[in-house]
This record gives structure tokens, sequence and C-alpha cells, in this order.
């Protein structure tokens, strides 16, 4: 292929989760979607847009979620990014913080997109071990001698772990880092802190977060970061003009005024979660300690792969991630009560019959 | 600003025309929208889609659009890849095909976001100029001593001038080169012929389109590419797993299924870009032969700056553009038969107090 650049020919390409169709007659519980319906405001609001007509652009900076994000995050609306989804904003990061050849630091196990956001960008993926207890060291913020360290990204809480590290401790590794910082937060939601706050404290962090999870709108497409007004100037400078939608925009700001939805939806699924930790548990499988919608499972004697595929033979479908030099194990998204028992009992005699 | 690369530091930024608001209130006649509101199916289809739910991703390569555009164009769905707008698509080929330090060909004076593309890739933009018919010579295709030449690109038909470059002459244009040639046809339902069966002849033509302007959807951020499908596979490594949302997918699928709306809302453009072209030359105006929905205007005697400035003044907008070393003009859209009446008397009244 001698048209596209070698970083792009070698490039296996990011592999998101299975996505079976139709979806309504599987249980998916692979790519950490919501098992339930968006707020009736953000159908609401998108109707309302969509009759308003559609032929005009849409506000370039997404001036309405700005308003609305902000007011619900205690921050100015120019400390605020949006983005279509935030595989845009971790795209965006990329192209402005991190040239050919240069760096990003990333923990282990973790997201595998910022290996593919690196190799696209004909940069280098560096991983920093977590330790034990799921902590950094100071081995994230490390320079290396052969190529600039740019940026670091750390998901908190982290995937496919759901583990969570304090913000304090956030703050202290960025304080040793030369680059910028981006705290992924996708999860946040599920956990009971965030790192939002450090963002007035120091310009290196940034922390960008998805309508995906929690908002329910995985199918919108809506993200955005929040970083000091003169980092965000220079974000907007590389994407794309008009990025966000006016459908996903009305619907994003829609999503964010509704913040009861938002608690009862979250209620709903940390108990879920939490019958699932003790299902699992169990039947024998180990897991760290979940601040997400999904849990990190191992089991000590039975294949994990050999689950997963006997699950997808039977129309449930989790996420087997087998990470190189660390080990392989089970992601499971929680869903409702009904998708996780089915999907339990169906492990519970899969493991039944391996034993 | 020590973090971002010294490319994006040093970069502008790429600035979209503006967009007022409400633009119910002005006569916005300065980004090429569409006057007409697109095809109610178009809003039945997102209605339907957003009552279905969201919490569930997105088809990764918008399955449904793809075998409608597939149909409408006479090519198998593998042959086309969607976008969130064609700003997505010219993105993606920019980093797939140029490298840090390599070219990107353009004409000139033509669209002016292909530069900001370039810079952001930390690579080099090098027009050709059209000759005085507004055609291009073979220094299109010349290759560079101090930089490789990965990526033509074509406006067609150009932007801001609307002038039109026949397929004959894009293949042969295609047949010099030895990197891809994208041609750009955002404008092409408001010409005659287009350059999409060129791509199974040429692995190296690609075309690519945006409903922006004549599915009256600038709002829903759709458009998509065509090439051949080993060309696509490697562009599909690029974009983001879930780059169009599904109520843009949906919106978008609806808007080609309905080629009825898109030959009458075409009809209506074309006839009021008639009148446009004959009021304007009657004020002393030329303008190259129109083949999109907006008319690139210049005065022998008058101040386009001038007239552009005391028509914002007054509630119009049109594009004032200025090219280094060609010159300037005005770049008017086609908007509706009042519209267009409307900014043609404010002009006249300004041209009568300038002379």
């Amino acid at each position: 292929m001698k048209y596209v650049r070698p970083e792009i020919e070698a490039l296996k390409g990011y592999v998101p989760g299975y996505q079976p169709r139709p979806v309504e007659e599987v249980i998916k519980l692979n790519t950490n979607e919501n098992p339930y319906p968006p707020s009736p405001r953000v159908i609401e609001a998108i109707e309302v847009q969509a009759r308003q007509g559609l032929e005009r652009y849409p506000s370039p900076m997404a001036d309405s979620f700005r308003e609305q994000a902000g007011e619900v995050l205690g921050v100015q609306p120019d400390w605020i990014l949006a983005g279509n989804g935030s595989d845009d904003i971790l795209t965006i990061c990329t192209r402005a913080f991190v040239g050919q050849g240069e760096t990003i630091r990333s923990p282990y196990p973790s997201y595998i997109l910022y290996r593919t956001l690196a190799e696209i960008q004909g940069a280098r993926i560096d991983f920093a071990r977590f330790r034990d207890d799921w902590s950094l060291g100071d081995d994230f913020a490390t320079e290396l001698a052969e190529s600039k360290l740019r940026l670091g990204v750390i998901p908190n809480p982290n995937s496919p772990t759901g583990t969570f590290i304090e913000p304090e401790a956030i703050y202290e590794l960025a304080q040793k880092m030369s680059c910028p910082l981006l705290i992924d937060e996708a999860y946040v939601d599920f956990a009971s802190r965030s790192c939002v706050e450090l963002v007035a404290r120091d310009e290196r962090i940034m922390v960008c977060r998805t309508l995906s999870k929690s908002y329910g709108l995985a199918g919108l497409r809506f993200g955005y970061i929040v970083a000091q007004p003169h980092m965000i100037a220079e974000l907007a400078k590389v994407k794309d003009s008009y990025n966000c939608d006016a459908l996903s925009i009305a619907g994003a700001t829609a999503a964010l005024a509704d913040q009861d939805w938002l608690a009862e939806n979250r209620a709903k699924i940390l108990a879920t979660r939490k019958r699932l930790v003790a299902a699992m548990t169990d039947l024998g499988f180990e897991q760290p300690e979940s601040h997400a919608n999904f849990t990190w499972n191992t089991h000590p004697d039975v294949s994990h792969r050999t689950i997963a595929e006997k699950l997808a033979d039977a129309g449930i479908y989790v996420r087997y991630m087998d990470y190189d030099d660390y080990g392989d194990g089970l992601r499971i998204s929680v869903g409702t009560d009904r998708q996780n028992e089915l999907c339990i009992s169906k492990i519970a005699e899969i493991i039944a019959a391996e034993s």
C-alpha cells in the first residue's frame, strides 16, 4: 500500500467491542453501555431541534452545552471544549500535544485506544505498570532518554479494572511531570470523586468525560474536556470547525440539565454492580474494587477465553481482554439486574462443565 | 505555550464563516447553506431513531448509510466511508496520506481549509494556480524537489469561484500524479457532472461529498468518501471508532433515499442562481460561471471589503475573501429569491453611495 503513511499501513487499527445486531436479541455487556435509556428530556430536546431545521451550521463551540456544563461543574464556559464523543477529544489532544516520534505515557493494563492514537500520530506509547494496589508510581512521570514525553493519559476509573486513583495522588503525580496530564473520566459518575477541581490548580491537568456511559448516550457521540482557557484555545485550533452536530448539542445540553435522572440511574447501576460483584465472587472470581459500570474478573482455574466464547454462543457478550505480559480476564458491564443474572447463571453453567 | 506542538502554536486556526445568532433575524449568505429545510423524511427518521433509544453505540461504519449511498451511486457499500461532515473525511485523508514535512497540493485560489489541515499535520501546502479559463495545468501534478507530494485535493466545483473542471481533465491529471487525488465534491449536486465514475478507473482517485449543502443538512454533520475498497480499509483505521452518531446516520440515510426532494431543491436553487448572476452582472460585477450554490463576484470600481462591511451593518452576511497574490471578492450564497433580492438591492444602494 504505497499511498498511505507507513505508520498507517503498519497499524492494525483499534477494534472496538463487538456490536451485535439487532441488539434487542442479545445480552450485551461488552462495551459498558448504560442499560437504561437517556432522560426523556434529551429525546424531547432532539425532537425540538430536528423540527427547528438542520440546514444551518451548528454552533462551532457548542455554546449552549458549554454553558450548561459550566453550570454543573462550577467552571466558566471557556474552560470547556465539546467533542464528537470523547474519542474526538482524545484525538484532538494527541494531535495538539504529541509530534511524530514523541511519546504518550499511559498506565498498564489500561484502555488500549491510547496506543492506537499514538500510532496514528507516528508517536510512541510508553506504559507505566500499575502497582499491586492499583496506584501509580513515580515511573509514570519519568522522562525518557530516547523520546520526548509529551502527554500523560490516565483513565480514572481505569478500564478494564474499574480501579480508582484518588485526586490527591493524581495531583502529586502531575507535579512531577513536565507535560500535560489528561485524566480520562469516562466512568467517573460511577465513582465517588473526580479530578475536575484539580484543573484550576494546575494548567497541565485536564479532565475529559463522555456522555456515552453514565448519561446513556453512546449513540449520540458527545464528550468534553475541562482545561484552563489558554489550553482550550489551543485545542480548539485542532478540532474540526463544526465537530458537534446540532442534534447532539441539544441532546447533550438537555442531558446535563437533568441531574436527577443521572442520580437515579447511577443508584440503580451501583446496586446492580454490588450484586454482580457478590455473585461473581461466589463463583470463584477475583475482582479489584470497581468504581465504574463494569467489573474485571479473573478466575484461578477456568479459561477466560473459553467462558467468553461460550457466552457469545449463547448470545451473551462480555469483553475478553488479554494484555501481553500481564494476563487476561473478563470485563463485564453492569447491565440490568436481569441481564447480569442471566450472564452469571450461564457462567456458572460453563464453569461447572469445564471443571 | 510550551505544551502544544510548535505547529499548533504557530497556527492561527481555520476561521469558518461567521455564524450570526439568531439566524432567523439576519440574511445569511456567507457559508453556502441551503435556504430550504431538509426532506421531511429526514426529520421523521431522526425522531424514530431518537425514540428507539440512544444508549447503544452506533454502527461503527454507518452500515445503513453505506447501503443507501451505494445504491444511489451505483457502487458497493465497501466503496464508501462515512464521516462526521466532510471535514472529518478531509482530516482522515490528511492523516492517512500525509506525514510531517510532506506536501498537499491544491489549486489556488481555493478552499482555505486544506492549508489548515496540512499545518495541523506538520505538513506543507503547495498551490497550483488555476489558469485563466479555471482549468489546471500540469504544474498541479509536478513533484517537488524538497518535499514529497502525498495528496492532491481539488474542490470541484471550486470554492470560492464555483468553477468546474470536467471529469476527463481530472482523470488526465491523475494519470500524471504518483499520489492520491481527492476530488472534493461538496457542491457537485449543483453542477451537471461528477467524478464518481472515475473512482473505479483509478485507485488514486477518491471523491468526497457532504450533505451540508445540497441536502440542507449543515447542522447534521455528515459527509462521505467514495474510494476503492482497499483505500477505504486504510482510511477506516484512522477514523474514530464511532465517528457518526445514530441520529445523523438515520437522517443521512433518509436524505439520500429522497432523491425527489434533492431534485426539486436543486431546481429552485439553480433558478435563483440564474437571477442572482443576471442582477449582479447588471450592477457591474464580473463572475466566472458558477456550478455551485454560490457565485464569486468582483467589481472593477468598488471596494469589495466596503460592500461586505456595509451589508453586515444591515444584517446581510456575504463572504468577503482576500487571497494573497490573487485578489479579493465577494462570495454570495444562493439563498431564497427574496434573500438574494434584498442582498442585491442593498448592494445597489452601497454602490450608488460609493460611486
